[in-house]
């Protein structure tokens, strides 16, 4: 297919229309992918016991939706390179093979969802995406099936071994786009590597976080939420993806770099946007309790703003109740006005433009592929709308 | 080197010497790998923040010791094919090079150390090899931290993320060892592959038998219990390590089906032994409380023998008694006397003995590599001789 013609006629309408198109083939792509994947792993182990069969049929859900940012980016980040014209041949007769970029795009959703496995454990998170979370299904399963023992326990203990089972299928699918990309596998799989090293340091410097804010500095607690949203929000959800994808397709340093300083502001920005969300978003548009991340004690950048906005008492008050799991509706509600109160809110929409500004110029006249440009631009704002 | 003039002469005894020092040489090797791999990660981890440091050197102590045996079955493995003569030039002048199967051995052992890490948090373990498991490591290090929040939580959440982190870091070294492996690379990476789905199915089937062994008929608990094993042990810490480093040889399939038939009965017996340490063994052996297995209530093929050869008062009180994390001391005297008078104390060391008399004969005669032959009879003995 030369689509070379396409893109360079007319092309503000076109690349729109085009990108969106790709990017919704895309994603059925990629679910496509999960999905043969689910069900060549499943035939293997119908083999062993049907049993088993109940233990992966729970991943089915948290495989089947979400809003695929990191496949995208994944994607994006790929195109962001193949698109760019050969100048020896600025009009191949065919479009590159996306075979490898849409398995790498797979691993990182089979990532992800390992990831809020994980995650809702250890948060003792009950809701996921508006349903009841991996290791709450799996208790109910023990009650349901009226088995002996301790139905909680049972359940924390399936959900991390299906978390484990994820992270390894996961990597299957990393390997395939790995080893399909030949030349230009070691580097997407050092970018790999990293991406998956720095989320769990992250993951450990937010537990950290509720635990030891306290004894740091006062001064310092802006700095230490903002190295927690970087290593665990902007790295991993944004520029990795980006930066794996653009590898699969063999970038040069400086695109990898103009990738990345077009991820790690947006990512940023990302977070932020879910901080928001955490604290003042509604539960329909969260798949979450309203005020989950109060309940939590999430130590965020807009609660350290929080903070330094408002007077000692009040800075006391938010500072008890916060990380109370039994948070009534009227404290949740007391909670957002001080936090609104104290100029975080304001402060914090401001920085999320501020950095989604700095996202687009990164790339901007980069010589990234013109469409892809287009797209990453979109994709900026669609990351970090406000939707509450 | 040349090696072919040494095991040719006075065979028995050098064979012998050599492949003592062999293994020594390279537990010390796999040591050594392991150290620097992690001298790695840490480098890049303190520029970081140091605080990423607190997390990941609470992997140390795991990472330094244990019996090291899925380490020693990949090497022999490994040394079974390529030290098969080959007919054209049966006396090389130089060794085959190790750097591929150390890696590998050592991301076995990263892997294994994952699990551990995991399979603590799940079984609620305080004690791991005579010390502290990792999730009450951090629990006591949050205590002395005097830190805000719930010390035990912040242990297995922290516990959790290092057994990610340590799952990826096997599959970074198994990686190099698949790439250094060139051409053998694929084969090589689907055993690692299904090594480690296989072993997370056996995990859940263990967890599920604790709580649904009751709704299974009685007649097919014994084949129940044995599935366990052969998922979680067999196929796990003997037959994998082995076709993985037979892989990285390049083994045939007539040579990996010789060493399943002596890695899945050897790890059979492995586990049974494993299962009379974990009711009968010494504290000071197995570097756990005496009778865990009994407080935990695992449902071993020793649990299984012991009920059908048990009259139903005493059945029904074995059922009762069994995965009380309250037993007493004298309550679990009482059961280790009641499972020996069972007859399956005797029945399971028949059992064993029996494994391993086939394990050896799969091996013996099999074309195998002479000097990792006679060190696979040793391991076998080694693996499942009575320590209590």
């Amino acid at each position: 297919m030369n689509r070379g013609f396409s893109v360079n006629s007319n092309r503000p309408l076109l690349d729109r229309l085009g990108a969106v198109a790709e990017s919704t083939l895309l994603i059925d792509g990629v679910q496509r992918r999960i999905d043969d994947f689910l069900a060549a792993q499943t035939s293997e182990l119908d083999a062993i016991t049907p049993e088993l069969h109940d233990f992966v049929s729970r991943s089915g859900s948290l495989l089947a939706g979400g809003k695929r940012f990191r496949a995208l980016f994944c994607y994006w980040g790929w195109a962001s390179i193949t698109e760019i014209p050969d100048p020896i041949d600025p009009m191949p007769a065919e479009s590159p093979d996306p075979t490898a970029v849409i398995a790498a795009a797979a691993g990182l959703e089979l990532f992800h969802a390992a990831a809020l496995v994980h995650d809702d454990i250890m948060d003792s998170s009950d809701i996921r995406r508006g349903s009841p979370s991996r290791h709450r299904s799996f208790e109910q399963w023990h009650r349901e099936q009226n088995w002996a023992g301790d139905a909680a326990s049972y359940g924390r203990s399936s959900a991390l071994l299906l978390g484990d089972l994820l992270l390894g299928w996961s990597d299957e699918l990393i390997d395939e786009a790995v080893t399909e990309a030949g030349s230009r596998g070691r580097a997407t799989r050092a970018e790999f590597n990293r991406m998956r090293n720095h989320v769990t340091y992250g993951q450990y410097l937010d537990i950290l976080e509720e635990q030891a804010w306290r004894s740091a500095p006062e001064a310092e607690q802006l700095r230490r939420a903002h190295r927690v949203v970087v290593y665990k929000s902007a790295k991993y959800s944004v520029e990795a993806p980006l930066r794996i994808g653009a590898a699969l397709a063999g970038a040069s340093a400086q695109h990898l770099s103009s990738l990345s300083a077009y991820g790690l502001p947006l990512g940023i920005a990302f977070q932020l946007r879910d901080d928001l969300l955490g604290v003042f978003g509604d539960s329909a548009v969260t798949g979450k309790p309203t005020g989950d991340d109060l309940r939590e004690g999430k130590r965020t950048m807009l609660i350290a703003f929080a903070r330094r906005g408002l007077p000692g008492n009040a800075r006391e008050l938010l500072d008890e109740l916060l990380g109370d799991p039994e948070l009534s509706a009227d404290q949740v509600y007391m909670l957002q006005s001080t936090i609104r109160e104290s100029g975080a809110l304001e402060k914090v929409e401001d920085l999320i433009s501020k950095y989604v500004g700095e996202a687009k110029s990164a790339v901007d006249g980069a010589g990234l592929g013109i469409e892809a440009t287009t797209e990453l631009f979109r994709l900026a704002d669609r990351a970090t709308r406000r939707s509450f």
